[in-house]
């Protein structure tokens, strides 16, 4: 185990734990002590009936829905819904390379993850911890559209509704390509060795260049020209990296956005039917809203629009933000209004 | 000197060298011996008056011009004009960090060049190799593009027509950082030695990683999904890379594309008139067409519309093609016609 204060709930506010025991992976390997970390807000009513799953994205935990989405003046409205977002395996919170006291899934040894593998684990304890064996909606961002996905065609007797957004149900070549090289930017970095770091601070330099990748693919190109991080309170572009995006890389764990990138790779819902997309989101019976953000570089609108369109009685709902995909982080002024008009909309039927 | 059989005529095409004597840099710096390699194709006319010149994009050379664009049954015709193909200084052809006998601007020692300083050098050797005062037309595409308008708003009574294709006469600032991470590809490599190698192939990852950068930004998402590198003979996204993309970058010296880089980050015709872009965009006079390409990631056709905005007489020309800024390369069936037909309607205006 490393000692790094980023995972903490210090740091990432308050979660609980438990296990799932022992977790047999889709790739072969196995987990035997699967312990997830999960927040929760809002009360589980008594018929189970208003429980809504909200899964996690690449780098990210539970803490930006806690902080952005979530809220009594929200759509996720914590008086109403029993809200519960489970920390993707992997993810540093929930078991992870660098936070698990089994010596031989450690650091370099953490078997690879698979998006299935991540509902499988959060449907049994879902189960296991509330008894829920039906979820009002699962909302998710980027890999928690992948995992909303996956939820809906998986179980598809099991949601009631989806909102995923900015991602896809077939994660898209050129998205494995990005992919690739946020990987390299760490792998290229001596201190990773081989994923045998003894600090995630030997892969600093590693960590910055991937913040630089998401700079450059994060954003819109218009976000940049029109100097929208003048709201975050930012001052230049040399700013935006060195005091937000640089800092928040460089305090992840290398192993952790290693086997999270690995999962984001091969996020694919056709798997379930032999390879035919249509097929595998024919079966969703969920009320649907597909959320693209209207200038996501490496979601985009298009992408999503396709996989819509193979979605029964979905509908398409784009997100109109210059922020581009880390509009997720909720930057843009017109951001969390257009969310919440339409996760109300879908609450509502 | 290095040895790089990269930058020879066997594998470039045939071209001619020259000296300029010394020049003296915007930013400071000296090349005592500024040499430029050129190409050209058709005979210049009695009156000087038929001569076309086209500068060169990053990391390439005059020699994608010679194969895909110059011929008697392109607009660029030879029986017509005389064409005039000047590498940019720092490019591996022209006087270069690793091709240089002189050794107080070798390697990293190589002075920071501004796209003006190549447009003065251009201008120089124009006058003193050829007679040449004016310019029927500057062409040029990515860097040749902020080539191009630093030769019209520079020297606006010398350039009678302009093409900048896939190109900004102003950087942005999602292309500083998108450069930037091009640069740290190269940098991240221990072999790069802070620019002190002694062979290309020392900094292979660095220039592997680079490669990859540009297989996720290069070309468009729709390309990749389409599949349309299939189109070039290619069997899988992984040849795309392992024997398209990667073996062009890793024949390429590290220091040439660093230079190139810097150069590229800071071209901005508007440092002639104290910042202001609009009014450095008035100053031309040569008829102009501004021709984006539609799927562009980082050159976007909404950048490029603004300048082509200020340009008096100017017209927006988008050519529509899904390879995005590789397209450059003439990689799609669509994209010769429609950069023929744009550039026989500006050389008949």
């Amino acid at each position: 185990m490393l000692d790094n204060s980023f995972y903490t709930a210090e740091v990432q506010g308050p979660y609980e734990t438990a296990s799932i025991g022992r977790l047999e992976l889709e790739e072969g390997g196995v987990i035997e002590d699967c312990w997830l970390a999960y927040a929760t807000a809002g009360t589980l009513n008594e018929d189970k009936s208003n429980a809504i799953l909200i899964p996690t994205w690449y780098s990210g935990t539970h803490q930006t829905w806690f902080q952005q989405y979530i809220g009594t003046d929200h759509a996720l409205d914590p008086s109403k819904y029993f809200i519960i977002s489970i920390n993707q395996i992997g993810n540093g919170l929930s078991v992870s390379p660098a936070n698990t006291t089994d010596d031989s899934i450690s650091m370099s040894k953490f078997p690879n993850v698979r998006i299935g593998d991540d509902v499988v684990a959060q449907d049994r304890l879902l189960r296991q911890e509330f008894g829920i064996t039906e979820l009002f909606a699962v909302v998710g961002g980027s890999m928690g559209a992948q995992q909303t996905y996956e939820w809906i065609v998986r179980f598809p007797d099991q949601v009631h509704r989806a909102a995923p957004i900015a991602g896809t149900a077939k994660n898209t070549p050129h998205d494995f390509i990005f992919t690739l090289t946020l990987n390299e930017a760490i792998e290229a970095d001596p201190g990773f060795n081989g994923g045998e770091y003894s600090s995630h601070e030997e892969v600093a330099d590693g960590l910055r260049r991937q913040s630089h990748l998401w700079a450059a693919m994060g954003f819109s190109t218009e976000f940049w020209k029109q100097e929208a991080w003048r709201r975050l309170g930012l001052e230049s572009k040399e700013s935006v990296l060195a005091d937000f995006l640089d800092p928040l890389f460089m305090s992840m764990d290398p192993n952790t956005l290693l086997n999270n990138a690995w999962k984001w790779q091969r996020g694919d819902v056709s798997r379930h039917t032999g390879g035919d997309l249509a097929a595998a989101l024919g079966r969703v019976k969920a009320k649907t809203f597909v959320m693209p953000i209207s200038e996501d570089m490496f979601f985009p609108v298009r992408d999503c629009a396709a996989e819509q369109a193979l979605i029964p009685g979905s509908e398409l709902r784009v997100i109109d933000d210059i922020a581009g995909h880390l509009g997720l982080f909720n930057l843009s002024e017109n951001y969390m209004p257009q969310i919440d008009k339409n996760l109300k909309e879908l609450f509502e039927s």
